[in-house]
């Protein structure tokens, strides 16, 4: 297996480029579509665990628009062969001094684009080590 | 791409249980093994960063052995390809009343095996929703 092939390595930072304007933007239709649509597709978020395409996007519908906004750091995104790569990054809210956000998305191509299929959100107080 | 062929979710499925069974025992031989060794490897932890497989072994060697046991819930293994899988499971530690784990793993198939090639591991109190 291939890692970190340039031409994937750049459509998926294309592709999670998208989501983080989505994200702050509470564009919810490209949060939407970039969100795999199955039933398998999970979303574990910094105070909800959803299960399946229809909790998530009922989620989303429902979320509050204030304070979305977040600086990213220490991104990390490895491609696996073609069809498949993580994104990694922490992120920090000017709202929420002295905490840390991790978010992990795994990203699949499919006929119809790169769509995340798991993702997890948290966030934590400032680490002792490692970050 | 075809997903959850049943031989590739066996396998993985495997090597979950394997994980599983060396997390809750501290058999940090075993967490090694199974995790990529790679500096692109990324676990975040409960309440740790950790980049590289190196920053990983660290941690678990200096890990206390205590309390590790654990009650596992709602896992979902999906398999996209023959190549790559997502584990996903909540968790309860009796120690712990009233919060939830959740833990999402990407594993990837290499020449050596199934390897966990990023996790992330939090804990929040019991949603309201969605779980």
């Amino acid at each position: 297996m291939e890692l970190d092939l340039p031409d994937v390595l750049a459509e998926v930072g294309d592709a999670f480029a998208r989501y983080e304007a989505a994200l702050i933007s509470n564009d919810v239709a490209t949060l939407g579509e970039l969100f795999r649509n199955d039933p398998r597709t999970i979303r574990y978020g910094i105070g909800e665990n959803l299960y399946g395409y229809d909790e998530i996007q009922g989620f989303r519908a429902a979320r509050s628009p204030v304070g979305l906004m977040r600086k990213t750091m220490r991104t990390v995104i490895t491609a696996y062969g073609r069809d498949m790569a993580v994104a990694s990054t922490l992120f920090t809210r000017d709202s929420a001094p002295g905490k840390i956000g991790r978010q992990m998305q795994t990203w699949v191509r499919f006929a119809e684009g790169w769509r995340i299929v798991a993702a997890h959100v948290s966030v934590i107080d400032e680490p002792r080590t490692g970050a």
